[in-house]
């Protein structure tokens, strides 16, 4: 490409909208523009970024067996009576009436549509298995639609959806789709982590987030150092301590401990680490208050915690009130040892395991020290309950946790029969008898992954793109073309042969000084960058800099060829 | 493709709203399914088919130098405000309100948009003419969404934008679109036809139409039947009569023709053919009457009708009570010979050659014969009025009209400044001047030429597709897979060898008995289909059918290689 014969919008101003980086080099760099709020053009340039994710993504899809469709974004009521979600799926959806007063949404999601397709098409097990994707424009009406693209509220997405007859048949889908999945994210140069992630409130069986490592990330993760485990940190095990619990050594001892409610009062106070204080929490149960014991040094996981059969969905602590009222002491003096038989106690696994440790008193005021479980305190349960911590053990048992931040730009998701039961998609088995098929969906943000990789790889003057994602893999800069016409034509000659070569490359001959030039192949991000100048003509070299390089080296044209393969 | 791991859904009902063959084909070769009215999902099969358009229109796109970019399908009130679309569009534009009560519509087109964006992004005549496009889902709200996706709700359509400092640069990209379209069309391998077209109440100045062309289409146009000439009948000129009008040689009489009204009636009772008589026609213009008068076997052109300036932008004929009191005769006995003065008389160039022509009395029961231009009635302007007929000569001085009906997939019009300037969209000129810029705008209906190629290229057992436009090009038909692993192994080899080749293949290997599967590949469409079976094997040699063929013949390897290019 000729960038005279291109578009080409760089800017110097940034929006104030733009809060993260990736936001403000996709403006500064030209890739987008802001029509609405959450609505953004994509410019030539971001369009030929989002061509390359798509097309790699479409190439992992085929070759992983997925047959590629494409429905429709407007989506009937009806579809979504049928499962519920015309409700329950809230603001999210764009709801739409047309002319004749029927009613519609911007499809979020097509599980509605697809599975209505599969009911429709499917008729026996031998059909079965299949995975229908496409790569399609979705829009989410968010309530705060920001960072750009990041989370825009029309985006573009792959999402597919499997269907089977039985359990193993759609686990092996799964895995098929989870490795294809790893393979897209290593073509676009990514670096990258599959974790564990809860399946929520939609149920199902077995999920998997690909988040790409960012600082930026909204999402944290916890990853061992030496293996491939990893887990969203709502999902992350703390494992039990490889070391059992002490026998106790100290009395139990109540102590006036006046003003000393927080643990960080407690270590002060006591000159002991947080590891060695039990604090307690009372959250409203299903029936009556619930304590939950931690490590003073560790946190409620509230995921973790409202899986607990005593505690809601949603678990609340309960107020001052509440406990004063049945405790008899404020917040900050609670602790295990004489609580009321009524309130269970669940203890996490690391608070298990401490003997001789300090604890609210249940009195204002006071504190124990020397407090030991089964001695002192009654144990309902032992339950992993906390947040993983650096440095905790990997729960498959090799290395170390590290915790690191993600966003999220995949998503595989064994469903199970949740959709198929709802709008009754059936298929006869091999004896003739109706089955509900079970499905597995599997997304991929295919616009994220354009800001996800900018968060991922910037530097001060702008995007390093991995050369799968980059809108050319290789700038040719001409230095004075009116002013040389020998420049101009070996310009045009290296470029000429660069294309030939397959070696997607755009010829700067927009005739802007030096600086101008190279500042915008830097903001845009392009890998390999040589410069065609009267002075390298008569030395027979190219200035090459690479976009990672700190400078620039000079290199004969084989030498060129040689870099770009 | 092995068709055992594709999704084909072939069915032999077809839905009651299946009014024409392309929607009745493409359901039945399961290509699109409804999901509701005017929305339709493209299965796997169609799928592959609108891609194969999708892709030579991108790549003639290119080859012509626009740029592609991608604007939001949703778009703000207020940008249309700006244009005075929002309610001058009507009814086809699907309104939307998001969370937070703000108006938005799903775009049927994206002028206001890319305006929008030229706006922001062209400061300089230097930076035109630019050319942007995208391949994008589209909605327009159709009162009464028909003929599957010929006319749905939701489409795929190409728009590209063109903007210029001069109305010279909008002529030059205009006939670069013009021949890029011409490109796109023939390579699909449509048969088609450029015609031009009505600007319409848009205004602007020039506008081609592209139809291709097919009995069930909705369009009539005019072409010669020796050269290039091609308009919509709303556009077609009907030229003037090459000889001019002859001298009276009868004198006017008046005659009495009780209950003759019609033209059928007049040529009845007089015996003369329908182009010896004059017919009148009155309707209001914008003041008071008009008269339009034409051949006897002419009919009115209402778009001609209406540029008239007698006339508003669309006129009404008088009602009886009207004429009678304007007359004093009923219609069908209104003829020129002694109109009131105050009415306009505007002749269509045909009848302003006749002589001794018969028209009406302009009494009741009435008519005149012998009448004579200037002699017996006033012309107040010779105008070009009428539909053209099958044998007019071309406007262009090259054949005789001849009249097909053809749909239309393509359009291709010359803006002008209309949006620009309700935009106020400006460049700088290379004087330091703000000029309004003037656009071009270039549309495909990337998904209606599906069903159109089908309405032009079909019989009584499927679909003929051209062999760009196919789902794949050969088919590779298997007799009795399992019972013979020889013939079994011979199809895979020659799938294999066919794909190596480059020449996209299905493998039939769903074991079906041979009626069924050849009727699927032909209802497909697919252009060459080789059966590999126990007997060929055992003769060398392979059963290949073209889907143009009546029959099918014994070919080798080679031969096929050969036909496949």
């Amino acid at each position: 490409m000729r960038l005279s014969q291109f578009h080409l919008g760089t800017v110097k101003e940034v929006p104030a909208d733009a809060e993260i980086v990736s936001h403000q080099l996709m403006i500064r760099s030209g890739m987008i523009r802001k029509l609405a709020s959450g609505l953004y053009t994509w410019s030539p340039l971001g369009l030929r970024v989002l061509r390359k994710v798509e097309h790699i993504v479409r190439e992992e899809m085929n070759r992983a067996g997925a047959i590629e469709m494409l429905m429709p974004s407007v989506q009937p009521r009806e579809l979504w009576e049928e499962t519920g979600r015309w409700q329950k799926f809230g603001g999210q959806l764009l709801k739409i009436k047309d002319r004749k007063e029927q009613e519609f949404c911007y499809g979020p999601t097509h599980e509605e549509v697809v599975t209505d397709f599969a009911r429709n098409e499917l008729k026996s097990y031998k059909q079965l298995p299949i995975n229908f994707y496409q790569i399609q424009t979705k829009f989410r009406d968010e309530i705060r639609p920001r960072f750009g693209v990041m989370r825009a509220r029309e985006f573009l997405m792959k999402d597919a959806y499997s269907f089977h007859l039985t359990q193993e048949s759609l686990a092996q889908t799964y895995e098929v789709m989870y490795q294809a999945y790893a393979r897209i994210f290593t073509r676009l140069g990514l670096t990258f982590r599959a974790v564990q992630a809860d399946t929520g409130a939609i149920g199902g069986n077995a999920s998997h987030e690909f988040q790409v490592i960012a600082e930026s990330g909204e999402d944290l993760l916890a990853y061992s150092d030496q293996s491939d485990y990893a887990a969203n940190m709502e999902k992350a095990e703390a494992v039990a301590p490889a070391i059992g619990r002490p026998a106790p050594s100290a009395s139990l001892q109540r102590v006036d401990t006046p003003r000393v409610r927080t643990v960080d009062d407690v270590t002060r106070h006591f000159g002991v680490t947080a590891d060695r204080i039990l604090k307690t929490v009372l959250v409203r149960g299903n029936e009556g208050l619930v304590a939950l014991c931690l490590r003073g040094d560790h946190d409620i996981n509230e995921v973790k915690a409202s899986k607990l059969p005593e505690l809601p969905d949603e678990s609340v602590l309960a107020s001052e009130e509440e406990i004063l009222a049945a405790i008899g002491a404020r917040p900050g003096f609670i602790g295990p040892v004489g609580l009321p038989d009524t309130i269970p106690v669940i203890v996490d696994r690391s608070a298990a395991v401490l003997a001789d440790f300090i604890c609210g008193g249940n009195a204002n005021d006071t504190h124990y020290t020397g407090a030991n479980w089964e001695r002192d305190a009654r144990i309902t349960r032992v339950e992993d309950i906390r947040q993983v911590v650096v440095g905790d053990p990997a729960p498959d048992g090799h290395g170390t946790l590290q915790i690191a931040r993600g966003i999220e730009v995949g998503h595989v998701f064994q469903l199970g029969s949740k959709y198929a039961e709802a709008l009754n998609a059936t298929v006869l088995d091999d004896q003739g008898k109706k089955q509900v098929m079970l499905m597995g969906c599997y997304g991929i943000g295919v616009s994220r992954i354009v800001a996800a990789a900018i968060e991922q790889r910037h530097d001060d003057v702008g995007i390093i793109w991995p050369e799968a994602m980059a809108p050319w893999r290789a700038a040719v800069c001409v230095i004075n073309p009116k002013n040389s016409p020998e420049v101009s034509a070996a310009a045009e000659s290296l470029y000429n042969e660069l294309t030939a070569r397959g070696i997607e490359t755009v010829l700067d001959d927009r005739g802007l000084r030096p600086g101008a030039m190279f500042a915008d192949m830097e903001l845009i991000g392009i890998p390999h960058r040589v410069v065609v100048s009267e002075r390298g003509l008569a030395a027979g070299t190219l200035e090459y800099r690479a976009r990672t390089d700190a400078e620039s080296s000079s290199i004969t044209r084989d030498e060129l060829f040689e870099i770009l393969g």
